[in-house]
C-alpha cells in the first residue's frame, strides 16, 4: 500500500469508529434501527472522506472535522430514505429499502431525525466558523431536496435537454460533494481561494461521478450490488447517454427511440436501444464527456496552494471514486 | 388596546412581514407553492411570537430574532406537511393539506426543504452565539419527530400511561414551544438561570396547551377551523380525558369504555362515552392538571429576572395561548 493510499484508509477507519461510537449519541432512540439498517447498508463513505482528506490536506485538525463528516454522511443516507420511498424502490444495494422493512411513516420520520441529526453533527464542529459551516451545509443540502424535485419532474416529461440533465445531477448529487471538500477545507483553514477551488473540484468530479453512474449502468461490467445491465433502458430513464443520443439524430431515429420505449420484451428493448446508441456513437461521446468533466476537476485540485505531497491523497480518492468499475 | 397587547401586535405585524417579504429567500423555487401553501393555512403564529416576544422582554434586538423566529415557524409548519402524510389526513383547518393538494412526493421534499430551510433561517441568528442557538433548536426539533413516532405508536396499543401520554406531549408539542422562548431570551442575553426558567415555562405553557386541546375537542364551544366536538371520541384517541378515564375506574367500566371503542353509531358513542367521563369527573380532573401546569408555568415566569412591565407581554402572550377557547 503507498503512502497516500494509506492515510486514506487511516481516515476511513478513523471515520468507521466514530460512526459507530459517536455518531448517534442523541438521535431518538425509538428511530435508531431504522436509521442503522440504512446506514448499514454500506456505501464507499465518500462524502465524510472527501470532507476529511480535504481536511488533511489543509493539515486541519482531523477530530474537529469527525462531526461535519458525519453530518455529510447522514445526511446522504437521509436522502436514500426518503428517496427510496419516492421511487417505491424496494431494494438498495441488494438489501430492502427502509419503508419495505419499517413502513411509509416510520420512513419519513427517521429520514426526518436523520436530516435533524446532521445538523447536529455539524454543530460539533469548531464554534468560531459554525456559521461559514452551517450556510455551506445549507445551501448544498437544499439544492439536493431541489434536485430531486427536478429528477421527479422529469420522469413525466418526454425528452430533457442536456442544460437542464446537468442542472439536476449538479443539485441532486454534485453540490454535496462540492460542500463536503469545502467544509473540509474551510476546518482545515483554507484560503477563500482555495476554498472556491475545492469547491469546483468536488463539484466537476460529481458531475463526472453521476455520469460514469448512468455509463455503467448501461456499459459496466455485470452484475454488482443489485443493479443489472441495462436497467435505466428498461425504464426509460433520461440519462446522459439516451440525452445524448436524442441530441444529434434524426426524426427516424428518434421516432425509433420513442417507439422502444413502449417495447415491453426488455431483452428486444435492450438490444435495440444498444444498437442505436452504437450508431449515434453515445458510448464514445458519453465518455468525452465524462474525461472532460473529471479533467476539470483536476485543473482545480491543481490550482489549489498545496504541496505536491499535501495534495495527492485527495487526487487518489477522486481517481477512486471516478475509476470504479461498477 | 393596552400596552402589552399593543407590544404584541406590533411583534406580530412585524413577523408577519417578514414573513411575507424574506423567510422565503433562497428557498427551492421549484417547492415554493407547497410551502407557502401550507404557510398560508394561517395557524396563530405562536411560536415566533413566543420567540420575539422573550427577546423583547429582556431588551434584545428584534431584528436579530426574525430569522430564528422564522425557523421554528417554518420547522412547525414542516412538521404539519409530514405528520399529515403520516395521518393520512385531508384536510387542516378546512383546507386541503399538501400531499392531498400536491401529490405524496411533492409533501415528503416540502417538508425536507422546509426543515433544510428552518436551519436557514437560524443561521440568521447572531454569529457569536449560533453554536447554542443551534443546540437548543437541534435538541427540541429531534425531540419533536421522537414525539411523533411516540403518537404514531401509540394509536396500535390498547392502552396508555399518563406517565408516557405527558412523556408524548411534551416531546411532540412543548419543547419547541420551551425553545422558543428560550432562543428569543437567548437572543435577549438573558443570564443561565433566566435561560432555565423561561424553558420552564414555555415547556409548562406547551403541556397546558396540549391538554386544553384534548379538553376542547370534547368540552370546547362548537365547530371552528373544520373541527367538531367529540371527533377525539369518535376516534379512540388516546387522549388526557380518556387516560384520565381509564387511570381510576374499575373492571366494568374500563370494560365498557372498550366496548364503546367498537361503537358503530357515532352520536351514541359521543353521548355514551360523555356519560362516562361524567360519572368518573374526567372534566373535572383534567381542568384541575390544566390548571396545575399552568400555573407551573407563570411560576417560572414570576421567578425571571424581569422588571414586572417588561415580563407583561410575555405573561399576557401566556393568557392569550392558554386561554383560547376553540
Amino acid at each position: 500500500m503507498n503512502k497516500t493510499k494509506f492515510i486514506y484508509q487511516q481516515l476511513l477507519a478513523q471515520f468507521e469508529d466514530y460512526l459507530e461510537t459517536q455518531t448517534f449519541n442523541g438521535f431518538p432512540e425509538v428511530l435508531l434501527e431504522p436509521a442503522r439498517h440504512i446506514m448499514h447498508i454500506r456505501g464507499k463513505r465518500i462524502r465524510p472522506l472527501l470532507l476529511l482528506t480535504a481536511c488533511q490536506a489543509f493539515n486541519g485538525n482531523i477530530a474537529e472535522a469527525l462531526g461535519p463528516a458525519g453530518a455529510v454522511e447522514i445526511y446522504h443516507n437521509f436522502s436514500l430514505v426518503h428517496d427510496d420511498i419516492i421511487d417505491k424502490a424496494d431494494k438498495r444495494r441488494g438489501q430492502p429499502t427502509v419503508h419495505k422493512v419499517f413502513g411509509l411513516n416510520k420512513a419519513i420520520l427517521t429520514g426526518d431525525a436523520m436530516l435533524l441529526h446532521a445538523f447536529f453533527l455539524l454543530g460539533k464542529g469548531p464554534e468560531k466558523i459554525l456559521g461559514e459551516l452551517l450556510k455551506v451545509f445549507n445551501k448544498a443540502t437544499s439544492q439536493v431536496i431541489e434536485g430531486e424535485q427536478y429528477d421527479v419532474d422529469f420522469e413525466v416529461i418526454p425528452e430533457v435537454s442536456e442544460k437542464d440533465y446537468m442542472m439536476m445531477i449538479k443539485y441532486k448529487t454534485s453540490v454535496l460533494l462540492a460542500a463536503s471538500v469545502q467544509l473540509g477545507a474551510i476546518i482545515g483553514g483554507a484560503s477563500e481561494a482555495d476554498k472556491k477551488h475545492i469547491y469546483d473540484f468536488g463539484l466537476n468530479l460529481g458531475l463526472a461521478f453521476q455520469i460514469k453512474d448512468d455509463y455503467l449502468d448501461t456499459y459496466g461490467d455485470g452484475e454488482t450490488f443489485g443493479k443489472r445491465i441495462g436497467g435505466d433502458i428498461v425504464q426509460n430513464k433520461k440519462t446522459y447517454l439516451l440525452i445524448t443520443a436524442l441530441k444529434n439524430t434524426g426524426d427516424s431515429e428518434r421516432k425509433r427511440i420513442f417507439e422502444l420505449f413502449e417495447e415491453k420484451d426488455e431483452q428486444v428493448k435492450i438490444s435495440n436501444m444498444l444498437a442505436l446508441y452504437d450508431r449515434l456513437d453515445v458510448k464514445g461521446q458519453t465518455f468525452s464527456k465524462m474525461e472532460e468533466l473529471y479533467g476539470k476537476a483536476l485543473e482545480s485540485l491543481n490550482a489549489l496552494s498545496l504541496e505536491e505531497e499535501s495534495g495527492k491523497p485527495l487526487l487518489e480518492l477522486a481517481e477512486m471514486v471516478y475509476q470504479r468499475k461498477h
